[in-house]
């Protein structure tokens, strides 16, 4: 019997894992260059993390997380998300002390026990950033222009960026006062979800995609923001508008999380049918002492990598690929092969990209593996040659054949492969 | 309150992550270097595929797994190793098809439920290389090489490589009973481990610390081996000798999986009390058909990263770390404090590792800041010299400072940070 792998999971093979690896490189490059620097948290945690940090009454927590007893009888959950994680981190390390402010990056997975779809898998891939003890509007424009930038420098096109204010939970509670008096007249019109969302979380009502028409004249939270939120919100529109990063406000746009203050954000792409947010995020400055004690704000954004890729080959772009084979070593007779393996090992220590057959093939087989290769170079020895200890080196791209000493094999070779770039390396995009 | 991390789990946090991300980076290039190519599989699986390709009756299996039930009632385990998931997702997407052999690597998080110790969490990662469709034993070598040059180019001295043949399935059957022959005398006096490993899994009786003093003259494995296994045995010596890989012959050395054939190895290295092994592997000729049922002969090894850290750290070996800050941004006064956001993010998207201030501090501490970040140039900006269209650079090695204009100030700083390299960048091994 053959064994499967778990559904909603996926195996992420040669010639797919390429892309992964050029989005994690943008990923470190442009975390290199912002100044933000990676955290790595355990892949599960304490369920009570996540019900604190995430919320109780969200979907997340009750109903997709992958929860389990460990043999000491504790509640652990597989990671539904980054943030909370990180933010346990930051408190419990004490970060809090440092000098400066606390700029992390995670990549990594997160699971959620959902209906597997285009795109959508139980074991998924998040980037994310996270800035912790500043409340400066300039920040908040920072991580919104880095999640921007990140997807631009990909290649991606047609992202659009949508940013609200949220307020603070003391005027999102007013708001949602006049929010449940404005709905209540066609309450029982309304769709199931937003009937159980009625009393919960009313906000996100005003999200859904088929009650739109009942929304006309609904009171925006924007209408209700003090004095300080309005400031707060002016600076990270005018900053963006400096860095000119495209936006457009969005009141209805609510992360839904009960700890966010000030700025929301998501990122929308076309392509996708009808998934079209591939990423947000925003100002949660209640977030940090909810899970640790700590009153210290935090601004960051989760980018979902499953989503940008679909979007990424909706749009047909190229992500950068390794580098092909810089020589292919053939050995014709026992010594011959046996010399190969001595030279093969040389050539890779000296950082040359070197392969051989394993598999006892005809030398015409092993120059189509070559071939498969991109191979800039065929080095073919036979046991002749050996003792008269030349070897024949064979350039790809020309045909040409030249007999070479033994002895100068590795940096002949070294010398060729580093000079000219017919072959590539990773291209930065 | 605030949250913990869960026992036996680590948090890498920055000044730390450098370390890991130095060793991933190291272990990257060999991959190229050697050609294996990255293979990424779920963090769960289902249980059965451990039971099969781990092993029933190992202590990982009955012991130390995650095991838990999913809400569609599978059982699902967190991964113990990582050569299972990679030889069922090597079967499930059939690369056994392909015209060349597979050369597969991981690097991730492995769980095992264990008492945590230095250097053993219940969360701890692994570099791991499968090599399938090749029973070539200068592939057993390159592997065996691969790993000992990998120790070496991350500055580890003092690595030993200790190698053994342990035949086939059928040949250790038959050996077996012999050595349960031999040590049936001292049964009793054997330690409660060795009692219980007496039936189940004797060779693993004769790796054991406590009671060596009884094993003078068993009968060895070695002197079993049929033609095929010694012609095998014989030609990962000589290749393994050819390349240069110091190695002794340990009779005794057993990897206590059923499926192992051939070749087995272990790494060691002093300096890290009594775990003395810091990875291992061999050949699993029957393991592809146990899991999958394709008949694949497959080699490998896996490295534990957390116990290659613990060495390297009590061998005092410094990891390359990452480039330090090219300029700290400071701007003095409101509409300069504005300029500054504008020319961080020009300065960035131009590769430049910028930086600013984001707590509205003061002068003096923005300088000490610039200090903590290795910052090679400050640039200072006041809304007398932004109305003068001008800034001012800082060189902070030498002291000297000049004012530039500021529409030519991304282009200098390009200029200057690109040419030298005082402040490093990712320097090699």
């Amino acid at each position: 019997m053959s064994m499967q792998k778990p559904k909603g999971t996926q195996d992420i093979m040669p010639g797919s894992v390429e892309k992964w690896q050029a989005l994690e490189s943008k990923a470190r490059d442009l975390c290199s260059r912002f100044r933000y620097r990676e955290i790595r948290t355990p892949i599960f945690e304490h369920t009570e993390l996540f019900s604190r940090g995430v919320g109780e009454t969200t979907d997340i927590v009750e109903k997709e997380m992958y929860t389990f007893q460990d043999k000491g009888n504790r509640s652990i959950s597989l990671r539904p998300e980054g943030t909370a994680g990180v933010v346990r981190a930051y408190v419990e390390n004490k970060l809090y002390g440092e000098p400066d402010i606390s700029k992390l990056f995670y990549i990594g997975p997160m699971f959620r026990y959902e209906q597997p779809q285009a795109g959508r898998y139980r074991q998924f891939h998040q980037f994310g950033i996270e800035a912790f003890g500043s409340e400066d509007p300039s920040l908040d424009a920072e991580v919104i222009a880095f999640g921007y930038t990140f997807y631009r420098e990909l290649g991606m096109t047609g992202v659009s960026v949508e940013i609200n204010s949220v307020g603070t939970p003391e005027i999102r509670g007013n708001y949602k006062a006049r929010l449940q008096a404005f709905l209540e007249p066609f309450k029982d019109k309304l769709c199931k979800d937003c009937q159980s969302r009625f009393d919960r979380n009313p906000m996100r009502i005003l999200d859904c995609k088929v009650d739109q028409k009942y929304f006309d004249g609904a009171p925006e939270l924007l209408d209700d923001l003090d004095e300080a939120c309005r400031t707060h919100f002016e600076a990270v529109k005018r900053h963006l508008t400096a860095v000119e990063i495209p936006f457009t406000i969005n009141p209805r746009l609510v992360r839904g999380l009960d700890y966010y203050t000030h700025t929301a954000f998501e990122y929308k792409a076309a392509g996708i049918g009808s998934i079209d947010t591939i990423g947000g995020g925003g100002r949660y400055n209640g977030l940090v002492s909810e899970v640790g004690g700590q009153d210290q704000p935090g601004v960051g954004f989760g980018l979902g990598l499953e989503r940008i890729l679909l979007v990424l080959e909706s749009q047909g772009v190229q992500l950068p690929q390794p580098p092909g084979l810089d020589v292919y070593l053939i050995g014709l007779g026992q010594a011959a092969e046996d010399e190969i393996v001595k030279r093969l090992y040389e050539l890779r220590a000296h950082g040359i990209l070197a392969e051989k057959d394993y598999q006892g093939r005809k030398m015409k087989t092993q120059m189509k593996s070559a071939d498969r290769s991109a191979a800039r170079f065929v080095a073919i020895l036979g046991d002749d040659e050996l003792e008269r200890g030349e070897i024949t080196v064979k350039t790809m791209a020309t045909g040409e054949q030249e007999t070479i000493k033994l002895e100068n094999f590795a940096e002949t070779i070294l010398k060729r492969t580093r000079s000219g770039n017919e072959n590539g390396g990773v291209q930065s995009l």
